[in-house]
């Protein structure tokens, strides 16, 4: 899986991308739902085709097992999508 | 209005407060819904309580009438949430 990369140590950062603007809002929305089920909210970047993920666990300022728990969930999420 | 900035004689750039994810996730998915329906599509940013908004016309690489009537229309929308 190419989307993830650990930055810094720090925090995860991911760009999924899609075949329109549509389909890029609504995984936005579905892992924004997630993030509000899981308490553990990333920063999302929504653009035409893309939408970019940057997470990490604020209570420690850095990486949790939480974090890449999350990240395998988006990954299942946007294999539901149409290929970009 | 303090939420708009014209950068670079170029493009929009704006910031709008919410009290938590939960509202900025469905204002998010309210002003990507107005993207599809007049075909003009920003770059949106949604963090923990702010969604940052940029925005030109492609087309023209630069911003025309369509951006700030848009702004304006995101600005009305962003009135039926609670203050952050």
């Amino acid at each position: 899986d190419d989307v993830w990369e650990v930055v810094d140590d720090h925090h995860l950062d991911g760009t999924y991308a899609f075949g329109d603007f549509r389909d890029a809002l609504e995984f936005t929305y579905e892992i924004g739902e997630l993030a509000e089920e899981e308490w553990h909210h990333p920063d999302l970047h929504l653009e035409w085709g893309e939408v970019r993920v940057e997470m990490w666990t604020h209570k420690i300022d850095g990486l949790h097992k939480t974090d890449f728990v999350m990240a395998a969930r988006m990954d299942r999420i946007h294999e539901q999508y149409a290929p970009a």
